[in-house]
């Protein structure tokens, strides 16, 4: 790819000290910090609070366990709110949001404004769905450290697309950049859309994490897990900067597909050797193997990359 | 086996043209139509809506993914209904049917109707639990395009048995033969009884899958996933004929069953390679691997095969 | 290790018939005695009724069948109760206690005390979170036949700490000790504290496991399976001797652990592994490979081991 905007990382080594970017970090910066975040959450084994959709439960809490994290599911009333204040990080994933669960996702909600915990928002399939759409509207409302989700889903939660069945494979994070940069700036959070390369934004910067693998798209909770290990990252070092946090679980979750992948025949053995590749990546790894791009919002908002 | 009533795929083809059952098509038709709606499943990647039990859910999304469908779970009310409306096809399991569960799956048979859905009915352990029993019968009468289950929940469905530790294992599929045509004649409907061999009838004919392999019992979600393949096949051209899109589900499960069973250290293994083989097995390898057998019902309703 | 309050089954076997501790079984009858259970469960298959938490319910269902094990999770009200009057044993697991699963862990109560039918409690996460810290008194409350927990759990249940990201690591089921005989006595249960080495007490004994392996923790449902499969071999021969049972359940699974820990990459290989190794695991082994060390509780609550 030769888009101007984007940088590599041996180029954002090349030009560092030189050309800095108007906002946000280099591309080898944020790889750094990753490969730093990632080490730190092995120590610290942040206690990673998860609201998810019964899909994912299992898939969602071994991908946490591998990477170091120490994983929970809370989900009732009564409880949710205490268990958010006292979590490091919390994900709330609307991907079954039975009544019980919304309860608990507004308690948790509220628990984790008076801890100060942050969160992380996963629109799952917003739009067409009447009761998920109305509920994530009222959460992104309520303060999310980061939103993530697919293309559509971002669209969707923009107010710009029905969501579903829409705009994902055929056009890519790309279309929904617009979307994400006017959430980012809305409601200041991290927005981050899945795709073939991953983009990242706070509104500043946009990064594209261009780590991943199409087998994990082939995985139950392949991008549901990623939702719960953006909020184990938020829940290193709180949520500022929250960008290099997600940004790192973006690296990290995509730097263990591509080695899962090698010698997987099949998406049966990729989610098994996905799980062993979370525990066994190092933090020298992440920043050897980052292919991220790092660019300007108001210079990637001018034109299509 | 020489039960006179059906014939080998060798033999269907040897006699094609000279002695046609009554009805039905013959073995061979009916693999190769199974090969060909494997290629069109993958092409179309019908969007498969399971509401399904807890217990089954990852591995039933997984089978989905790697077959080349598009799983989504919505079970809640206020959009089960909606969500049956855009799907291609429909699950309902009753395995662990909660209350919400239970709304959910009368407003997705309600939206099913009026789009034209088709939907599988897995009658989960009716029988001696009351709840599933009151809600099998209910369900039954809103019109499944098709109907799987063991022998016991068969029976059970069909007011022959007490279900639960039942007849299945010491008697086999042929134990719910009668209850199956019953049902299938009643109801209009493909009914399915998983055993050893699976027999399958739409009233007209009896198909018996020989494919398949006895770890399948030992990896929860073996059945269950295979009703949610079921409604995938059913997907990929809607419910007509829907025996040769049943016949073709339980085909293509059993082949990719033998498949993995090779080099299976145990049931652990053996399911990551289940879903790896379902996502690498060829539509030449269903045509040239099913071992079917068709009689026409009446023949087989007249002894024991 | 040198505490003289406990013997290797090599030791229980120089001194058999010489001095035997003054209460329960030495190591090697204990081991002979799981062996025997595990090849008499193999042949009964006992019903193993779960009503556990939502991340949890595949690997549990997927452990029980690899072992031999028939599982179902009736977790609804109106059918739970009826359930575990049916089954062999129950489990009552309090990760995800939502409203309806409460009333059917309730039901199954009441079902189990009518039928005789033993059952263990599995008090997850007890202590911090108010809901369910309260059902788990009014479940031990009721009779179950097994407790099993980590040790910040068993010492919240027993009103001796705060529960939840406790004690756990730091100082291993020891901590728990004085809790356990407490709960075991006052209970008529038996208390199974699950660590580096689980501590097993009926009251009268203290019985050591010291085979498992760390890999465990970072499977989500190490724990939580464990319950399961106490719950399976309490039903092979109902619940006296309760000790024997519960011994049998984490010898077996410790053993299994040890066994898929061997050439595993990561947690999710051994994972896979570990359901493989449940079913591969024979009888022979389990006397051979295991590592037990038995005490009289009186004995054993003089002082730290």
């Amino acid at each position: 790819m030769s888009d101007p905007d984007f940088r590599t990382p041996e180029e954002a080594g090349r030009v560092s000290g030189t050309a800095e970017p108007p906002s946000g970090p280099p591309a080898a910066a944020l790889a750094a910090a990753a490969a730093a975040r990632l080490a730190e959450l092995r120590l610290r084994e942040p206690l990673t609070h998860s609201i998810t959709n019964s899909v994912v439960t299992g898939f969602t809490a071994n991908a946490l366990l591998a990477l170091g994290a120490s994983p929970a599911m809370v989900d009732i009333a009564g409880e949710a709110g205490v268990f958010a204040g006292i979590a490091d990080g919390v994900l709330l994933n609307l991907g079954t949001p039975a009544p019980e669960q919304r309860r608990a996702m507004r308690e948790a909600v509220a628990g984790a404004a008076r801890a100060g915990t942050p969160w992380v928002l996963d629109p799952v399939a917003v739009g067409a769905l009447p009761v998920r759409t109305a509920l994530a509207a009222e959460l992104l409302a309520a303060g999310p450290a980061a939103v993530r989700g697919n293309a559509s889903e971002i669209l969707a939660l923009a107010g710009r697309g029905g969501g579903g069945r829409g705009v994902d494979s055929a056009d890519g994070p790309d279309a929904a950049r617009e979307a994400a940069l006017t959430l980012a700036l809305a409601h200041d959070a991290v927005v981050a859309v899945s795709g073939p390369a991953d983009l990242i934004t706070d509104g500043a910067s946009i990064v594209r994490v261009e780590n991943g693998h199409p087998l994990l798209t082939r995985v139950t909770g392949g991008g549901c897990a990623l939702g719960a290990v953006c909020a184990a990252f938020l829940g290193v070092r709180g949520d500022r900067p929250a960008l290099e946090a997600v940004v790192a679980a973006h690296l990290v979750y995509g730097l263990a597909a591509e080695r899962a992948a090698e010698g997987a025949a099949g998406p049966g053995s990729f989610a098994v050797r996905f799980i062993d590749a979370l525990g066994a990546l190092s933090p020298d790894e992440v920043s050897a193997g980052a292919r991220l791009r790092v660019a300007a919002a108001r210079t990637a908002g001018e034109g299509r990359a």
